[in-house]
């Protein structure tokens, strides 16, 4: 399983995914789920996937190849975000017309959800979750966020916390609490984690950390965060029975 | 959609149920979906019940009729736990037998879960979890909670807080919390809600209580853990970024 949370913020963009990957429960590994396309000065771009890792996989292998061709439009050229998820859009579905009936034929599903995200030179950051048949919806002033893979256990906090004037800062404490609710109820999702921002207008990477089990914010978010649970359960008062 | 909870402490159960059930989301109404089967004295049993409405009102009209007849073995004859569930299994399959190849014809799913818990003279407090096919797991030391329907939001703050050592009146409290959370990342999850707690060995309902929209102590429970939450996230401090 996934578990991926993208911010957009008055102030730039807030990316955390998982890498843990499973096929059954006995195939766990870890596999990176965020990919960067940057031109440092013009754009930065994150893309974060989850569903079945061969189509995923196969859909960022394509859309690589494609940025490597400057003749092409591709994530590196386009000149807006809107375009940009439709490019990978139009890759999911190339993706879709090779493999989608073997796939069928074995009784798998072809699954696949994207989360694309970031900022090209002239427009506003922009947010966009794309489903597998390749279309997609765009976050607006009332959807400050957007989550993909096991969204649900996470949900609250983000819910309660993040609107568009959080800082950079509070976003990632809170995509990082969020993550934490993930990794505790579901096996699943787990560690490393990727964390990635960027302030808007800055149009390259601020921050992009590798975060293992024993990352020292982390830990102290993980025991923090659940003492604070505790003690607030705690202090609210008892029903009457 | 629906969410229900129960808790086995080791002194005494605690079931929360919504009654908030959709078909669509434009037919949403409000059906008691937490069914008590008691014998004061002798056993007190709860039955809450999650999926096809059609499915699951069949199901305890069968439990409730079969009830009303002294001679057959019945939830109010039954001399354990274990036989109770097996009923609530027999009757969702002589549901299915009857509904199922109907019900594939219009492409709905057979879908149904149920929790049963309670108390039987000479027996412990138990718990169940009945699935659709009615085969069913009880819980045992570790596991002091089941959850059906729409879980997965109010499952963090159970995970982090109910042992089996936990009073009835923290459960009915941590219960009311996780509903919380449900009802705000889930619109068809609503109040009213069904509240009922039995102590161990009293074999009787110690309270069952319908909790409105406006009732205090929930509405109470509502702000107030909003603003824990909120507070404590204050407290934790930033990542520098």
């Amino acid at each position: 399983m996934t578990y991926c949370v993208a911010t957009l913020l008055d102030t730039g963009m807030v990316f955390l995914a998982d890498s843990r990957t499973n096929a059954g429960v006995d195939h766990v590994n870890t596999f990176r789920k965020m990919h960067v396309f940057e031109r440092p000065g013009n754009r930065v771009m994150v893309l974060m996937t989850a569903g079945n890792l061969a189509i995923t996989q196969a859909v960022v292998h394509l859309l690589r190849q494609q940025a490597s061709d400057p003749d092409s439009d591709n994530l590196h050229t386009v000149d807006n975000l809107f375009d940009a998820a439709v490019q990978v859009g139009e890759a999911l579905r190339t993706v879709h017309h090779r493999d989608a009936v073997a796939l069928k034929e074995h009784g798998i599903d072809f699954s696949a959800s994207f989360i694309l995200g970031g900022q090209i030179h002239g427009e506003e950051p922009r947010l966009f979750n794309i489903y597998a048949p390749g279309n997609f919806i765009e976050a607006t002033l009332d959807t400050p966020y957007f989550q993909i893979g096991e969204s649900k256990y996470g949900k609250p906090i983000l819910d309660r916390v993040i609107t568009r004037s959080s800082s950079l800062a509070e976003a990632a404490k809170c995509a990082l609490i969020s993550m934490d609710s993930s990794i505790r109820s579901n096996l699943s999702v787990g560690p490393p984690l990727d964390l990635l921002c960027f302030r808007r207008d800055e149009l390259r990477v601020l921050l992009h950390r590798n975060i293992t089990a024993d990352d020292a914010y982390f830990s102290m978010i993980r025991s923090g965060w659940s003492d604070s649970l505790r003690h607030a359960f705690h202090a609210l008062p008892n029903p009457e029975l």
